[in-house]
């Protein structure tokens, strides 16, 4: 692991969620790029002294040549650093699950995409909302059909933890989260803006090809935009309509999409994942539920039967665990098991930075409508 | 009434609603264009022969003449016709309740409404949802600045009751409602598109200077919009985000409202009209509930305790009695009393035809941001 | 009418139902025992004063005489005089309906149905909840085997205004429903327990025929029991669960009921009365939806399209929909129409006194078990 | 461990779940009575050879002895063996966490109760839900008083895995919960009503002192229980109403709550675990939520803030933190840690066992009333 060190949150996030199917041991760390902090985060979790190291690069080189390297690398830094230290790993010859966005911009993330090709490497990123039993049945029962055309794609992502200026009141994560220089051009867009978009797509397994975007910012003296909406163009003509915000008061982490279709919609909120509500067209309305909804995907995903609530957790867990299956196999040369396929990867932080990139430009144009692919 | 003769729905409905808290007498009516079907319709209502008219225009001028003459007329005709029968009765001295929207065009809705403040008539517009007890109560809580300074706006109206071609397949609702003579320039803008932007703006107080819209027809061949997407942009900086849409599949009559402030925000969903839900910032998600929830204005515009649910009907009464009661302080010369200030008049209608004209002058500019008012 | 005068609440819900589809004209009434009040209701209510009565004796007899005489009377006063006043009339050949509880004992109750008998007149009672369009589906639903044999029943009827000792602080309302002599020995049992016990057995077609009862009076002071657990044994071997609780704070009028069978189960909750949720066995939960779940019984009952909520009023109105419907047959001595025969009468309130008189009996045994037929 | 070994699956939740808080190191397990099965399972998951018992009595003797022996001992085996099995562990002076219902009978729970307080061990009973933020909190609002007096308890506890006879269709789960002597005399009873009754007292902090039940099975030829229907009688002349059943068709695994007092009530319904509904007398219902609702109670038990959900699995994980907070305390002779005082324990598996045995006597006399203590 690079990051994640004492203090930070989503280290222990990555590492609890690693473990919790019995697929990875956490063996080495350059969990700070401060020194100390790096040497007593290894040691107060328990890794082998040699293996602590305070400079991923160090860490890189040295575990590609130890017999009992690792076989991969979780980054979980702020994210202006996500693409150096996956360049150092992946050239080093392993495999990279790193935290998203994936990148600061897009030909970062392009290179980064290209180098991983080349290397032959994994490299996951961890969109988490993509792991979840009821987001893997919606893009079974949109590729099976069940939806007819779709027309039109509602996604949202509504926080509230920015409503105020937190950021100058001691809130550490806040702080690099609207740093323009640790978190990149887009805040709130690269932030969650980027989870509502993949997760758009990855349920409908559509791209739109313009957007028009307003990228503003409501908290005086923020430095980055909390507070986005876009309107989406697809080739076929249907539309979407994307809205994230970061100061949605009263709102927790609401991750919410709609599909709508000639054939029926359905409709997901990642604070009930456990749910997902399916309505043909003309017909009532199913609450499809998590070990009573079955699909290969589902239940591929699901650790419980039906009642027993899953939560951000076991979706989490679920992304490491595909990519653990997606090592496994590239470690004995076999094919990827159809079961992880639907892991989030390289080209979804690609079109993540693609898709900031162009509500930028839209924004700067007034919100005109601009080309995204 | 005019309009609403055999076959017909809304005219049952406001019929209905007139009806219900007691303060109408429905003694005369010109309740088709067709000759035969008015005088059925009105002897089939048990109207006095001597009150069924065949044209609008001899309704108004011999209910003027009567000693028993009506006090007000319920417009429930096609849109087009709003304009020309409400100007006749305006014109014979008799107050005015006119569906929505409430004319084809911006300037003829500006025509009525200064006509209506020239005979000093009140010309009432039916916006329904504006007569739950609940969006009365949200209307409350923004004015005492339950929730701060407003930032966004979140509004959408969607049905899916035009998600197929069904104006060519004999129904009688679709066949005017989407055709652009009778309905006008916006199809699922005028008809749902502007109910959205005028709850918005009832509940905020605020009416937003500039626009940019996406209005679309998505099912082939049909004649008018009938999916809105539009970014409202207000002076404050504030951001709303409105969709209107007909072909949303598995919908029913789905208008939800949502506003965020910097203190807290409020969520309202029409399909469940009893409940209204607030969540002060940092705090947890109160439920309000129709006779738990105690204002002027919710008290005024329930029926009955908690527990007891009331619905659409309920609201449309809701304006009916509003407007008698201003009708009657007319009449008598009295100040309007205030329980019936919150019911919606021509000038709702004009700002409703506002927004309808700036959003296709937006599309037709690819989506541009343009000036409202 | 008789009763519902001037100061009273269920008179007027009476009137406005009866009102709504246009099935009833309000032409007379004994407003109230009260001389003076019953005079001014009377006319306030703008009656015809020759027939605005001072009691209930003389309006039988008189409009039984007048050629114009009414066809039905409502009989809207405390339950002590549902049974002198039904007598009155049914034997003046006038048809009545009546509100819930039908009579202080089982056997007026058992008297007053052999007497509607005798007389070949309708005595409906007005057992509200039975008026909703998706309980009849439910209805629908079970008759027609969806659910498999019922095993279990779980209903609830729960409130909370009589949390305090209100009836002692100048309500009026709870005055009268307190009070053994006017309400009859069940208190809350007869008040709400009747609506749950009826709503179980009119949705599944199943009486029980025995029951254990725990019937309590939590406040102190108060003179009629305000809370009621009940096991109901059926013959088949179901079990039922009610409850019903006057004191249950925090709740407003929350009828639920839960059906299940070997083959799947419904909810209802009278709060969300739109709504009826279906699960099959080993399937997803359906959320049938008014206007979208159709049934010949629930279209019949449906005002509105899916997504224009109705509430409690449309389902009081249905009941005096159903029984003009059945009275015009009467009148016309042609057979009831099959859309309006599950109209709740007699016999529905002979098994609420049956439910009231076992339940009492049971709990002076100590709750032991009781045959209830 | 004892028991857990391959085919099984709540070894495998245990496992996992002491796992997650990185509090306990699995390192020694008699994981079958069957001894291959034993073998293997410990194999399989990586035990040291050394520390792969098959016989429990073995492993306690030996793990005793080692220097490095276990601190506690998991036990997840069928019913029967939960007392032996404790037993020779709390012997041999080591503390144990076991899965409910505690013991076959009254007597025999009990007497681990005196073993574990004469050998001062801990004996940790898994009552999962009791490890919920919110369950928690609920316990903190009662004992405020925010509920004032306890008047009226709803506790259900539906599922419906037994609705058809699956126990004779090769369902393995379902033959050893439905075998008494394995299961012990009370099949659904103890299952999962013990976890219902359970719920009740450790949110209210009330145990009834009597019941009336009635305890059936739906499903012919099944040997145990699957319905259960019980009134609670507290001494304060509150009520209790219990429902546990497992032919419910169309229920996952729904235990809810409900109490009800002078000043409010709450509601909690374990497949929506991070809210806890509150209503205070005549006011709104709050919707109180994980990561908003802060007491010390809740935020100890939560992992994420709001918006994360959290479910099953980390209310367990909950109990093997708050069990590993105590055992260390003990181990250094420090007082128990304030935080972990709510972790459930061997008086609750007595009580259970108290409610298991009051409810068959109350059955076996026809429903009458017995003393439950």
């Amino acid at each position: 692991m690079v990051g994640g060190g004492q203090g930070g949150y989503i280290g222990w996030v990555h590492r609890l969620a690693a473990r919790l199917d019995d697929c990875y041991e956490f063996v080495a760390g350059a969990l700070s790029s401060d020194e100390k902090r790096a040497l007593e985060s290894g040691r107060a979790l328990l890794l082998d002294p040699s293996r602590i190291y305070t400079d991923y690069r160090d860490m890189a080189a040295a575990e590609a040549q130890r017999p009992d390297g690792i076989d991969a690398v979780a980054i979980v830094t702020p994210n202006h650093l996500h693409a150096p230290v996956a360049k150092a790993f992946l050239e080093a010859g392993i495999h990279v699950i790193c935290d998203k966005p994936l990148a600061l911009s897009l030909a970062e993330a392009i290179e980064m995409r290209d180098l991983a090709q080349r290397q032959d490497k994994l490299l996951a990123v961890t969109y988490t909302y993509s792991g979840y039993p009821m987001t893997r049945h919606a893009k079974e029962l949109a590729a099976a059909g069940e939806l007819g055309d779709v027309r039109f794609i509602a996604v949202e992502y509504v926080q509230d933890w920015l409503t105020e200026p937190v950021e100058l009141q001691g809130n550490r994560q806040a702080e690099w989260r609207t740093d323009p220089t640790r978190t990149g051009a887009g805040g709130c867009l690269g932030d969650i803006g980027t989870h509502a978009y993949h997760l758009a797509s990855f349920v409908t397994g559509m791209l739109p090809d313009k957007l028009s975007a307003d990228v503003v910012s409501m908290v005086p003296g923020r430095r980055v935009d909390d507070h986005v909406q876009a309107t989406l163009f697809y080739e076929s003509g249907a539309r979407g309509n994307l809205i994230a915000s970061q100061i949605a008061a009263g709102e927790g982490n609401a991750l919410r999409l709609r599909v709508y279709g000639t054939k029926g919609s359905i409709a997901f909120d990642q604070e009930h994942p456990d749910f997902l509500w399916h309505t043909p067209l003309n017909g009532n309305t199913v609450r499809l539920t998590k070990g009573r909804a079955h699909s290969p995907a589902a239940d591929h995903a699901a650790r419980f039967p039906a009642g027993h609530p899953e939560g951000f957790f076991e979706a989490f867990a679920q992304l490491y665990r595909d990519a653990a299956l997606q090592i496994a196999a590239k470690l004995e040369n076999s094919p990827i098991p159809a079961a992880s396929a639907w892991l989030t990867d390289v080209n979804d932080g690609v079109e993540g930075m693609r898709f900031v990139e162009a509500a930028l430009r839209s924004h700067a144009g007034s919100g005109s409508k601009v080309t995204i692919r």
